[in-house]
């Protein structure tokens, strides 16, 4: 075909869990639209697995990525790629879905080895806080490669998407509206419904911020407060996660918290995540367990990001003396570090000033 | 004391659960609070016990609502009374909390026997609909009594707050602050937070609407989708109680659903309530039981109002000919007539165009 080469090319980088359920997602769409070329380039961190053979061939010679998300096909023209700059070669789309550390030193060895006219979306959770204030993922990628950068986030539990189960899931784009309707046209499916919105920052904070309520989420559970109380702390978690994102960046919109990016994904993970479920075993010790220790014990080698984000987010507030305007977000980190009980959680009465004066804050904007 | 006629005096007129809940917050408030008079007196629909003794005389004797909130003192000050005018003889403030069908009657014996500085709330769930359209529970007090009527609602599971546990609540109300405020006070305790918000319709309409949504959340529940599913479908539905609400009453707020009237009311009827819990079992006999079956055999008497509340709203709909727009409460009322499968819940690929045009109506706005 002559025109080949104006096809859209699209590598993902990262070969995770997640990462391996947006290759399917992406490969189901490829191969119909004709936009795109039907070849998704995936870059997988290579591994030895316990029979010998390596990941990214028994990928490819499987069509599975037996390590991260067995039992599911990821389409025949997903091609893994142990090599990274091979990998993006040729590549205008770049999806970046690989734990948040790696990013940085991930986009170092891709400087001046991408396409001058790539665009980059980020799927990944989680920000780097600098002293001069947090720094989003997309803004990293952004700036490190001179692309512009949207980002996806929502209600996403990867293996209920990998079986097709009914879903949604929400991009947040700066100002190119066409490039985030080809993202969207590139992860949409019957069942994984994508919509986007004019707010990279706040989609990106929600999927971020979410996870320090999940913690607070499970210190409920694991005091048996019942599902008013639950319900009640993620609403004031809701509420902490938009105006803390609205005081970091005037453009974020109310409207954003109600997508999937907001409100379903924190329903989401408070209801199931690994965050919940760590901080409910938590409360159950009496606090006298660390989460080290029971993120060790319970999650096998994953990550748990609340509470590293809880931490992140409190320096950002201590920073800007805010702690008195986010008293959710402040429990949650003084909980986790032992300096408060885990039932101070629903303590709340005596923070109900500091509530309303939060909510007069926020009418500022 | 000669400024005794000065203070507020309240009447509770209903006295099962949460009646009788809220009782005891109202009771626990009056003997503190100097602007209110410490007599609560609740209007009891008199009933003969098992053991042969009236239900209000054992109220009074115990001080406990025996049949409805068992094992929970109500405050020495609250005055069961099964003669509904001498319930409210000198009261200024009265509290409506009776099963919504019996409003229009209670209020019919009122006319002419209330103070004519009398002032309602409502905690009542529900609404009339009428050929002319949809008549609210606190316009409807108000209209019949000639007073300014307000609402409370939330994420307000009875016996959660009967023994304390961390809750909130949202009040609406139309203009008067002053009032709003005052019905605060009487409400609020240290682990019951009340908020007001100008919106009476906005904060009504959650309270009603959520069940609906309840019925779709039980659905994917008896169709084992996952937590995933589920949040999606909950946020759909809290997009279809906002457009729905905003469509009717051009004043409602869509910060309204942010409170705890709206998404953490939501939350914990999507996950714990009985319109949740019936819907379930219907999805799992696959569509062959009915709900008017499986309410009488799960819930010994106790009624659901998601189901007629869909088909309220549906005959709203289909009046000014939204169904398009709303697919999820369509989809919930067809389901529940046996004219769709449970399954037809999440199969929304269809109906994506439909939303984005529900988006586009509500932006109109």
């Amino acid at each position: 075909m002559e025109n080949a080469e104006e096809l859209f090319r699209v590598a993902v980088i990262g070969s995770g869990n997640w990462g391996s359920v947006a290759a399917k997602l992406i490969a189901s769409n490829t191969v119909k639209q004709s936009m795109f070329h039907d070849e998704v380039r995936m870059w997988v961190f290579e591994e030895t697995l316990p029979n010998g053979r390596k990941l990214s061939e028994t990928i490819n010679q499987e069509n599975e990525n037996v390590k991260y998300l067995p039992g599911i096909k990821l389409g025949s023209n997903v091609v893994a790629d142990p090599d990274l700059l091979n990998s993006v070669k040729e590549v205008n789309m770049l999806v970046f879905v690989t734990p948040h550390q790696f990013v940085e030193g991930i986009c170092k060895r891709l400087v001046g080895n991408i396409r001058p006219d790539a665009e980059a979306i980020s799927l990944i959770k989680g920000m780097e806080v600098k002293t001069e204030g947090p720094c989003m993922i997309s803004k990293l990628i952004s700036e490190m490669l001179s692309v512009n950068c949207c980002v996806l986030m929502g209600a996403n539990i990867a293996n209920e998407i990998a079986v097709e189960k009914f879903s949604e899931a929400t991009i947040g784009y700066r100002q190119d509206k066409e490039a985030a309707q080809r993202w969207a046209r590139l992860f949409s499916t019957p069942y994984f419904l994508v919509s986007a919105v004019p707010d990279v920052e706040g989609v990106e904070l929600c999927g971020t911020l979410k996870n320090v309520v999940a913690i607070a989420a499970g210190l409920v559970d694991g005091l048996d407060m019942g599902n008013n109380t639950k319900a009640a702390i993620m609403r004031i978690g809701l509420r902490e996660m938009k105006a803390f994102s609205k005081l970091l960046f005037s453009s974020v919109k109310d409207s954003t918290f109600f997508e999937s990016c907001g409100v379903a994904d924190l329903i989401t993970t408070c209801l199931g995540g690994r965050n919940r479920r760590v901080a409910e075993a938590f409360a159950r010790s009496g606090g006298k367990r660390s989460f080290d220790e029971l993120e060790t014990e319970l999650l096998q080698g994953q990550k748990l990001q609340g509470v590293s984000t809880a931490k992140e987010v409190y320096e950002v507030l201590r920073n800007r003396g805010w702690q008195s305007l986010f008293p959710l977000f402040t429990t949650v980190h003084e909980i986790s570090i032992g300096l408060l009980p885990p039932t101070a959680i629903v303590e709340y009465s005596e923070h109900a000033r500091n509530l309303n004066l939060l909510q007069g804050a926020v009418q500022l904007h």
